[in-house]
């Protein structure tokens, strides 16, 4: 049993937003503020910057229907930041700063929800701290669209992500089959590195209606290639639907989008628009038939209406497990998913990660649940799926829309 | 009392689709095989061209629950045609042939859900019929997402691509809040030449999460004043959200956007696309700024997962009245809508419009309804909207995945 340790704690949001990292704000805030060893609730406004600039909020002061809003409420309700805190051993600045606010309001709890780079600057306050010898427990939360937090079975915003895109991919491939005549689509979907999220289109195709082909950042892309397995199902079918990752890349490391920024068309004007616009023009050049492009861009990660209903719940107990244990004595520690079976059924367990193991580490797609032809996803991978996106979400509405939480964001003294 | 009429049907789909053609489609079914007087229910494959082919399902053969499930599938269930067919008094080459299919099923009801065009397609067949004498009644069911046709209150499958985009837009409005740097998005909205899509972006701010400025094919485009309203919103928030129609055209009637293609539809129609990236990029020269284009594209037009259950019902209740309105003798009508208020509530009225007045006929938002300074809606156009876009939607799932109607179809012989 931890030596109980009593004071105000800080909860802060970093990187890209998600459609659920607002539940695990709640679910910080709210075991926080039922917490009799937390004195204080305060929110960063942006992450570390408010911190950094003394613009914290004072949780007690919302009313507490609005804050249980945030469950359903996407992006970052305190605001983000993309701030990169400096290593301590070469500028201790900005820790110093931390430390002297820390003080200021007695904070002995400080959570961080986000993805790689928030879990290193989660594990470099926490270093620092206990350098310094000032008692603090620090955890992580975790948060990406991207799925590729390292120690996690997956990591909370992903589901939701994956669920906008695959019911998109749905959608999308009704709307393209009702005409006679021949159409390719190609689908630009978000992830630089980890194919995540554009595997996550096979989940439509599982369904009957979904991509053909699927091409990701985890092995090589070839163009040759691509525009010959669409020839291929082009002619089998007359449809085609392809999901492209964003970060597809050429063997020799060049990334697809980046070729496409430099080139220009017969007139020297720079194409516009990304991927997909490019590839559009390619494949509209190659096959002649009708092609259609289409960027999921900002959509597939604020998706909140479409929500996976099991992401928004683990995504609220990742947070208040991150307090619970907290308050239990853990420190320096990222909360981590387990996957587990229990009678046959999905059931998620929450562990602890040591945040110099997670910080800084990309996990990508095993290799082995991509087909060998490298242009599209196992049944593994299917069925690492399925029990993450299920769950139908009903959120508040009002006049038939979403209804999102309103704080005051009453400023700390 | 009209005469009883005793025959087949046929019902087909035409046009784009939308999020709610399958629940007339649904509607239309449903009450033609509930109907003693209609001895067979067939439906045309892509539309009229099902009926030039003799490519027709026979509908009894269907499950009744998976017919149910057309009401949460979007897109044109049975397949959609853009065929235009010639004026009866040049060519009456296809009417001949549809006389004939008509004769081969005992065809004594035809009903056909569309939009202008459609609606044109079905008064020139029920015309012929009437010339020719044989005995047929000929029902429209109106359909669009542009919500530009005329003698109707509104059109079936607009609410919801309405609600789609705010929805939509509210939830990127969260996610471009979150950092303190500035940023504009731009949305690229459906609609050539009625800008009712574009203008629906007005119900997320109404909501407090929406566009700053709207621009609608209804007035003429001015890019100096477009990137002074810009300028004007920038410096006041440091954030810009603008939603633009597809059709913004200058004073002397060039589109903004007629830079991309020169393919045609099958009705003549020049197809745009690629004005985000197009305003993108002229934004960006022009303010510096972090610019975004967003494209709507297909996924506004078939979000069935996120479509207004009024819409879904009205939908529904316009193929029904088609099939009891004609059963009781009515012919060469479409139906329509007509907006009551029964003690201050929202109630739609079911009315006939004669199809010679509807064909060809686009109805484009009032002018009134449009500000002075050409960048918004008014609050009239707000009132318009709310009780359309009302009505959570809850559909059926499997694996947490929407599913769709399976339908055999089984051709009529």
């Amino acid at each position: 049993m931890s030596k109980i340790l009593t004071g105000a704690c800080i909860f802060g949001q970093s990187g890209g937003p998600t459609a659920v990292i607002n539940a695990s704000a709640y679910g910080v805030i709210k075991a926080a503020l039922e917490s009799p060893n937390i004195t204080r609730v305060l929110g960063a406004a942006n992450g570390i910057l408010g911190v950094l600039n003394d613009k914290l909020y004072d949780m007690a002061e919302e009313d507490s229907y609005e804050l249980s809003l945030l469950l359903h409420t996407p992006s970052s309700e305190l605001g983000s930041c993309r701030y990169k805190i400096a290593d301590p051993d070469v500028d201790d600045t900005d820790y110093k700063r931390i430390l002297e606010i820390f003080k200021k309001y007695d904070v002995r709890y400080f959570f961080y929800n986000g993805g790689n780079d928030s879990m290193d600057t989660c594990n470099k306050i926490s270093r620092y701290m206990e350098k310094v010898g000032y008692e603090c427990r620090v955890m992580g939360v975790p948060k990406t669209i991207d799925n590729d937090l390292y120690g996690t079975d997956h990591c909370p915003g992903f589901a939701s992500a994956a669920k906008y895109i695959a019911t998109s991919c749905m959608e999308v491939h009704k709307d393209t089959s009702v005409y006679e005549t021949g159409t390719i689509t190609i689908f630009e979907i978000m992830g630089r590195h980890a194919g995540w999220l554009t595997a996550s289109s096979a989940v439509a195709t599982y369904c009957g209606f979904g991509p053909d082909l699927i091409y990701l950042p985890e092995v090589n892309f070839d163009m040759d290639q691509f525009l010959a397995d669409i020839d291929r199902v082009y002619q089998e079918k007359g449809k085609v639907m392809v999901a492209v990752s964003e970060g597809i890349h050429y063997a020799d490391g060049r990334f697809v989008s980046d070729v496409q920024t430099s080139a220009t068309d017969g007139f020297g004007h720079v194409q516009l628009g990304g991927l997909a616009a490019y590839l559009t023009d390619i494949v509209k050049k190659h096959t002649g038939a009708k092609v259609r492009g289409i960027e999921f861009s900002l959509l597939q990660r604020c998706g909140a209406h479409v929500a996976s209903m099991t992401d928004i719940n683990e995504a609220f107990e990742a947070g208040k497990t991150a307090l619970e244990a907290a308050v239990a004595g853990e420190s320096g520690k990222m909360v981590a998913f387990e996957r587990e079976l229990i009678d046959g059924q999905y059931h998620c367990k929450m562990k602890m990660q040591p945040l110099t193991s997670v910080a800084n580490v990309e996990k990508t797609i095993p290799l082995e649940w991509i087909n060998k032809e490298h242009n599209f996803v196992t049944d593994e991978f299917i069925q690492y799926m399925l029990p993450l996106v299920a769950g139908d979400v009903h959120y508040p509405t009002e006049f038939g829309m979403p209804r999102y939480a309103k704080l005051k964001k009453v400023l700390a003294k």
